[in-house]
């Protein structure tokens, strides 16, 4: 990056994911980030005062990079409510899958530190769990589910479906029967919101 | 234990297993439980050929030891299908979270030895399964709940609540909200499968 840029804090995230990778996490200091943006060390630590930080921060992003185009999905109108909200969940768990096998070291990283981010945690899931209130609040409406309270639902349905898009199960989601598996559940799912 | 007892591979076992309590699964080694049971390690190795083998066998054990009072559970026929079954999920629930929580160390042992177990670990779920599978055929007989495969319909649901029972997210099971998030998901699977 040259110099004359200004530092924005998107160009030190996307610097340090790239450090990330070619280190590993353990390796990687605020320092290696401040080399390849060719800015002081300094410098870097008034945007993030420790590795720690920084690692969240890159892990903050790569949880917007799987929310923001679920919301884009969960915008969509077309079809019913049940089609929607398929769609959007096999969204989410390919979305977590591609991560997975594309790049399982920060994947692995994102999961570590997921385990002690618990409020960064805690506000991904309400934002996915947001986005389907909206697909099951239009369902309610249109007489298509049951009525109810449709955040309680989606917070059902997100727990429901654990198994299928949790990082801590990553290592059962190559299995030959992990779709027919989700099918079952989906299945129960839709029984007990389908009016 | 005395010399003049058969070695049972039960009494291998429960020494083996205080031996990996004392020493942790890292340190223990089969001369370690034959140390402790007072016998050549021929002997054990007779039983056992190597660590990871005794490693397996006490898990499996502990794994028995979880499902066999969930089977009489299973068989006690009082009450509705629905109290049935939400009184032996939680007991499966239960039973995980009181391993966890009095002995964390053997539970971080055997959540470690399941992910690689892989059959093993497929036959404990084939058995808990079975066990759900029974009483939900109990009540699609009495039509309580909807008529299906009622073996199906155990498999949706084991997966469904695997965040409670499943040890990668013990975890999360010392949260304030934890009981409430099951009772949701309960909810909505009481949904679709009542008739």
């Amino acid at each position: 990056m040259a110099n004359d840029q200004p530092l924005t804090k998107e160009a030190i995230l996307e610097a340090a994911e790239q450090v990330l990778r070619r280190y590993g996490p353990e390796k990687t200091s605020v320092v290696d980030v401040a080399k390849a943006l060719q800015v002081s060390h300094g410098t870097l630590y008034r945007h993030f005062p420790s590795k720690a930080a920084l690692r969240e921060a890159v892990t903050e992003r790569w949880l917007h990079r799987i929310a923001e185009p679920l919301q884009e999905l969960a915008n969509q109108l077309d079809g019913s409510a049940a089609d929607r909200l398929r769609t959007w969940l096999q969204a989410l768990i390919q979305s977590k899958r591609k991560h997975v096998i594309e790049d399982p070291e920060m994947f692995g990283m994102y999961s570590a530190v997921t385990l002690d981010a618990v409020e960064m945690i805690a506000e991904h899931v309400q934002h996915l769990i947001g986005q389907m209130t909206g697909i099951i609040a239009d369902g309610m409406n249109a007489k298509e589910f049951r009525s109810g309270e449709p955040e309680v639902m989606a917070r059902a349905i997100f727990f429901a479906t654990t198994r299928f898009h949790h990082p801590a199960h990553a290592y059962e989601w190559s299995t030959s029967t992990i779709e027919q598996e989700f099918d079952l559940v989906w299945e129960l799912i839709l029984s007990g919101i389908r009016n």
